[in-house]
């Protein structure tokens, strides 16, 4: 068994990003932050996602919104970045609080800015293979992951257990796409699938992305497979001093000896999250500059 | 082995809107049909769905182009289709010549009357699960067809040959959309499947949609097992006086006795297209009413 690095992935495309931004003049670009509320994982997430954006020489602004905004409230912020010419990308992040629809809010953001990949016109541009779709930041992290350690989907028979718009949907859409890390035999296996643990023993490749902490056992992993834990859960935990630990969707010390590559929780999937999105800005930044031009 | 009859049902859908139609006073509805060159299976499609809607009380328009015009030409009818008030659905037929990129157009037809479902913002409301959607016309009658048939999908496995934009990557969508008629695992399957026949033997219900004659055979089918066939082949026939017949994807004479339930071609699918057409065109309309009032 091999562990995926997520870690030393992510540093080598932020380091190529760093270079390449290194090697302009003038503008930055500049990625737009709001946040509605104080959850703490959202304070924690934005926090991070800051800090790399000012390593690699983007710009940040920061948005925070009190949770009882209401959702045009929102939507007139995100005209407002919409309309910045300082900002090429924008993010909200998610939960939002449950009076405001979050696809009625990732739908206005302008699909040029839409870093995120949320967007119906972004999501509609995937489905038709279109290169120029920005994709939501997960599931291209997953593919990059496979890509930068050099397992080949094609022909693979590949299990996405979970069927979220923001990873179980784009993951399997990418898997299936007529592209070199594509070619994929894609099964979307969620809650209501019967047998689960049937259908993802047959699996080549298994992306866990269900959100429910340990779900993958040994018995529904192949000897063999390459597993990509998405999942990102908290579990009490009384030894730890802040009263809990982050698991992911995979038993990993039952399931590991039985794969061949495996991600690790945290450290596979989490920090190539936040390097796509940093991709997807710089990429926004570039095509802004090349249609002013 | 039961018969799914693709005409009955397709008569029932038509019979019903033709009902609501007839209650209605005032303008009509609507569908411009564009076709570019004289394809033959392109001028039957569309003489069929002029004849359909005619029956139905949907008026039609029909704008020939030479095979000869332009992109720009092209987009710019579409654009006074879009602007035009009596207009509710705007169909173009499909394959265009291959100096026009599809996507480009099918990406111009306003999306409020894209009764074909291809425009990408219709494409992304699908992955969405936004019930404003229009749905591409044949997977939404392969999912109307199973659900007048009583063929349950939740916690299915379904088999999806094929993963074009027009038929296999829409109907795998809403194969597992979270809705009474999806809830499906779906397992997308193509050129690059590695042991497809094995692949497609797991399945209770198959979709095939190659467009590849008899491409489906009896090993690749579970006994008991409900096949949709959406192919519609043109295969060589001495015995026959126009020198050719039609036939599905799937070796019907060899697999229909395995089946518990399937489509025949001609009668199945290609019926339930121009039908879903009707329905979409009508639902344009209704629409277009609401927003007026």
């Amino acid at each position: 068994m091999e562990l995926i690095d997520g870690n030393a992935i992510s540093e080598e495309i932020l380091q190529e990003l760093k270079a390449k931004l290194a090697e302009l003049n003038g503008p930055r670009p500049g990625v737009a932050f709001v946040r509605v509320g104080e959850d703490p994982a959202s304070v924690f997430y934005v926090n991070k996602k800051q800090k790399v954006a000012a390593e690699i020489g983007v710009e940040s602004t920061l948005h925070v919104q009190p949770e009882s905004i209401t959702q045009d409230e929102l939507l007139t912020l995100i005209d407002q970045l919409n309309a910045d010419p300082a900002v090429h990308g924008i993010l909200v992040q998610s939960p939002l609080p449950p009076h405001i629809e979050e696809r009625v809010i990732f739908n206005r953001v302008s699909p040029d800015k839409d870093v995120d990949g949320f967007n119906v016109i972004n999501i509609g541009k995937l489905c038709q293979e279109d290169p120029s779709a920005f994709v939501a930041c997960t599931p291209a992290g997953v593919i990059e992951l496979l890509k930068r350690s050099g397992v080949s989907t094609s022909g693979k028979r590949v299990a996405v257990v979970g069927r979220s718009l923001i990873v179980g949907k784009p993951a399997a859409l990418l898997l299936m796409m007529k592209a070199e890390f594509g070619n994929a035999t894609v099964t979307v296996c969620h809650s209501r699938t019967a047998n689960l643990a049937e259908v993802v023993s047959e699996a080549d490749i298994i992306i866990a992305a269900m959100g429910k902490a340990a779900f993958i056992t040994a018995d529904m992993v192949k000897d063999g497979a390459v597993v990509i834990d998405v999942g990102i859960n908290r579990v009490d935990d009384a030894s730890k001093k802040r009263g809990y630990r982050i698991v992911g969707d995979v038993d990993f010390d039952q399931v590991s000896p039985k794969c061949a590559r495996i991600t690790p929780v945290p450290g596979g999937v989490g920090p190539m999250t936040v390097a796509m999105l940093m991709k997807n800005t710089v990429n926004a930044y570039r095509r802004s500059l090349a249609a002013d031009a």
